[in-house]
C-alpha cells in the first residue's frame, strides 16, 4: 500500500512554490527533453512563455504509447498526460530557472491518440490539468482546448504544450 | 415564412454594440456553460483574453452530436459551429461584463468531428466566424485555424476557442 | 545536377535580412494567399502577429493533396509543410512590409493530414521548421505543436500557422 501524501500537500500554504509543492507530493521533475525536431522546446515574448508539444516520456523511454480507448484505459490516458504536463513544467523550469517566477499557467493544450468511438478525452486531459494545478496551486487555473489525433508522434499517447505568463 | 432580420442588422451603425447587434438579430446569450475538467472557462492575460473550447450546447443539452459528412450535414457543422461560437461570446462577456470592452477578436481555433473524406471543413468553420462577425462587426475579424478530429469529447461535433484583445 | 546553393546560403551575414536570405535560396515569395472563408489571413495585437492556417498551394493550385504515409511519401510531407510555410511568410510579409520588422518566429502549429499508422509526423513537420528557420536565421527558433488529422480542409496534407514578435 502506498503512503498517502494528500494530507502533506494540503498542509502546505497557499505560498508555497512550485519546487515545494511537487516535493510535498513526492515528485521529482524529470530531465529536460530535448526536441525531436529543429525548433525550441519555450520561447519567451513579452510577458508569455510558451513550451513545445511534450510527450510522455522520461530521458527518452516512451512511458504511454498507443490509443486510449484501446491500447490504454482512460486511466492510463490520465496518467500519460500527467507526465507529458510534468515535463512542460521541466521545460518551464528550464526557462526561467524558479518557477516561483511564473506568475500564473494561462493555457493549457492537448492532443490525444485514441481509438475510435473514445469520448472521454475530457477524463484524460484532467491529468495535465491535475497536474500543473497540484505544482502551481491558485496560479495554475489554466483555459484548456483538447484535439483528438487518430496517430501521433512516435505512437506516443499524449502531447502538451502550455503558455505562462512571466 | 421566417421574417427576415437583414435589415434591421444592417440598419445597425457600425457603433453598435454587441449586445445590439446580437439583439437586432434576435439572438439571446445562453448561460454561461461550466467546465468539463479542472480547468477555467476563460482567463486574461496582459491584454490577451483567451477562452478554453466551447461545445455546441445550451444548458447542458448538447444540440449536435456526430460527424460531419455522415451524421451531420455541412448546414448542421456550421450551425454547431455557431452555437460553439456563441457560447465562447458568452464567455468573453462573464469575463469582461460587457462586450464592449473587447477590442477585436484576434483567432479563433475550430475542432470538427468528421467522417473520413470529409474536405468541407471551411464551410462549416464558417458557422464560427460568421457569428463572431456579426457580434462584433468590424472588431470581429479573426484569424482563424482548424483542426480535423476523428471523435470528440462527449461526441460533439465542434469545439472553438477564441483569443480577444481587451 | 542541380547547382548547390548551400555555400551562397552560408556564406551570408547573420545581419542578412530574411528577404537576402530567401534570394540567396533561389526561393521566391508566392503570390499572398486569400483566406478559405470569412476570416483575416492574420492580425497584429500587441506585439504579437499571427497568420490563419496556410495551405500547401501557389496561385490557387494545390500542389500537396491526400494523406502522409499512404498517397505521400515523408519527404512529400516535409516539402508540403515547407511550402505551407512559405505561404505563413507571404502572409508575415503582406503583415508587416519588409520581413526585418519581424523580430522572431515564437510559435509554429502544424497540422498534418496522415494515413492510419503514420508515426513520423516530426519529420514531416521539420519542413516547415527548417523553412522559417532558413529564411529567419537564428530569428526563426520557435516552439511548436502538431495535429494530426485525418481528413483536412481541401484534403490538402498539411496546414500551418505562426506566431511572431514584432
Amino acid at each position: 500500500m502506498q503512503p498517502d501524501t494528500t494530507p502533506k500537500f494540503e498542509a502546505l500554504s497557499e505560498f508555497a512554490t512550485p519546487e515545494e509543492r511537487l516535493a510535498a507530493l513526492g515528485i521529482e521533475l524529470p530531465p529536460v527533453p530535448g526536441a525531436v525536431g529543429d525548433y525550441a522546446p519555450w520561447v519567451i515574448t513579452g510577458n508569455l512563455l510558451m513550451t513545445s508539444g511534450q510527450l510522455p516520456w522520461i530521458d527518452g523511454d516512451m512511458k504511454f504509447v498507443g490509443k486510449v480507448g484501446s491500447d490504454l484505459t482512460v486511466e492510463q490516458g490520465y496518467q500519460s498526460f500527467r507526465l507529458s504536463a510534468l515535463n512542460v513544467i521541466a521545460q518551464l523550469k528550464s526557462a526561467v530557472g524558479s518557477l516561483s517566477r511564473i506568475r500564473r499557467i494561462v493555457r493549457l493544450e492537448g492532443s490525444i491518440n485514441c481509438a475510435p468511438g473514445f469520448t472521454d478525452q475530457a477524463s484524460a486531459l484532467n491529468g495535465a490539468s491535475h497536474m500543473i494545478n497540484q505544482a502551481f496551486g491558485k496560479k495554475g487555473l489554466h483555459t484548456r482546448m483538447i484535439y483528438s489525433d487518430p496517430d501521433m508522434v512516435l505512437t506516443c499517447a499524449t502531447l502538451v504544450s502550455v503558455y505562462a505568463e512571466v
